[in-house]
């Protein structure tokens, strides 16, 4: 059955795929399964109908038949579980791989997504200048530690993984704010994830709604 | 093979049982397994001994064997794999229950760590009283929606799941904080988890390390 995922009919971020809908897009292109999308506006997402299927009124959802799924960790754990290509067979290995997609989405996007929202709802505060350093170095830390494990590694634990394509999703929240261009290793690996075929598939779908040109994929 | 969490040596919280090895305590046992501690203080986490466990320098960890894991969430979806107890059976249902073990990390905790933190590093600057009903505010809109969702139910989806044990975690950081008594359904939610035998039995061992006293479990 295909499932249908939701994704905003506006875009915040103009295609750049920094909705949390590009993560669920780009872990079905991994396993190769087609799917359909439905495009919901800001008022949508408030009213009960989305509620319904998304608690907190956010994206994306997924649906497949009777199953409703929202929280992108959710759905990508649910469509890598059921579908070879983003969890490691070995039990081990496939535990190391989840708890990579747990550090990704609670240790590293929180102050992420802090610095992130800071212009949208502190920009004409009077501290708001003061404030932006001390949001900074509290990524900074974070991504020394991240950087310091990865080392010269192509992926975090092994072959790429669900772990990875969350990790990567949420380092790329960064660009523009100069971060991760202070990490050689970072920076590369976040370029190793995007020239994935799956990515630019995801990549191209998502922007297709905002251009208008119906993607290749 | 009995696995090794790790916890802190020194109590930031008093034993009031809000730190992350909780989690683990708590899932261990409700299913009825028994688990070594290793106390580690502020200085050893951030030494290379733990951070080889842990690379951002936290606790939990998680050792079994050949296999270290990290992340609470992590954690304690590990456990509930592996024993009855914590997930239902039946696919779906097993896939929501995982949708709220990401909704609890991922969308509810942020904000409520942020209010957590802000006494921490900010309570000297002239924006911190100000900024504190912002904070809240923020917190309260997760809140209300969290408590339309669970309405007059027992827990969030069904029988009590790992979703409901992450969720409980979550809010308990609310308190003193007012917040969660402007939520009776939400209050009496936190209520029934603290009143499951498990919960007490993982609470008195944690709070043992700081009293001193063995715990009865």
């Amino acid at each position: 059955m295909t499932p249908t995922i939701t994704a905003f009919e506006s875009s915040p971020d103009r295609g750049r795929g920094l909705a949390r809908d590009m993560r669920v897009r780009w872990a079905l292109e991994e396993v190769a399964q087609p799917y359909d999308v439905r495009l919901v506006s800001f008022k949508e997402m408030k009213e009960p109908a989305h509620l319904a299927l998304h608690p907190f009124g956010q994206i994306p959802t997924y649906e497949e038949g009777d199953l409703v799924l929202f929280e992108s960790g959710a759905i990508v754990f649910h469509i890598a579980e059921r579908h070879a290509g983003l969890l490691p067979d070995e039990g081990n290995a496939r535990a190391r791989a989840i708890t990579w997609m747990f550090a990704a989405l609670n240790t590293m996007e929180p102050p992420i997504v802090e610095l992130e929202q800071a212009p949208y709802a502190e920009r004409d505060k009077p501290w708001y200048e003061e404030r932006l350093p001390m949001l900074e170095d509290r990524i900074r830390g974070r991504l020394d530690q991240l950087s310091r494990r990865l080392g010269d590694a192509d992926w975090l634990d092994g072959a790429f993984s669900a772990g990875d394509l969350m990790m990567v999703m949420v380092l790329r929240r960064l660009e523009g704010s100069g971060l991760l261009e202070e990490y050689r290793n970072l920076s590369a690996y976040l370029a190793r994830g995007q020239a994935r075929p799956a990515y630019k598939r995801a990549f191209d779908a998502q922007l297709a709604v905002f251009t208008g040109k119906p993607s290749a994929g």
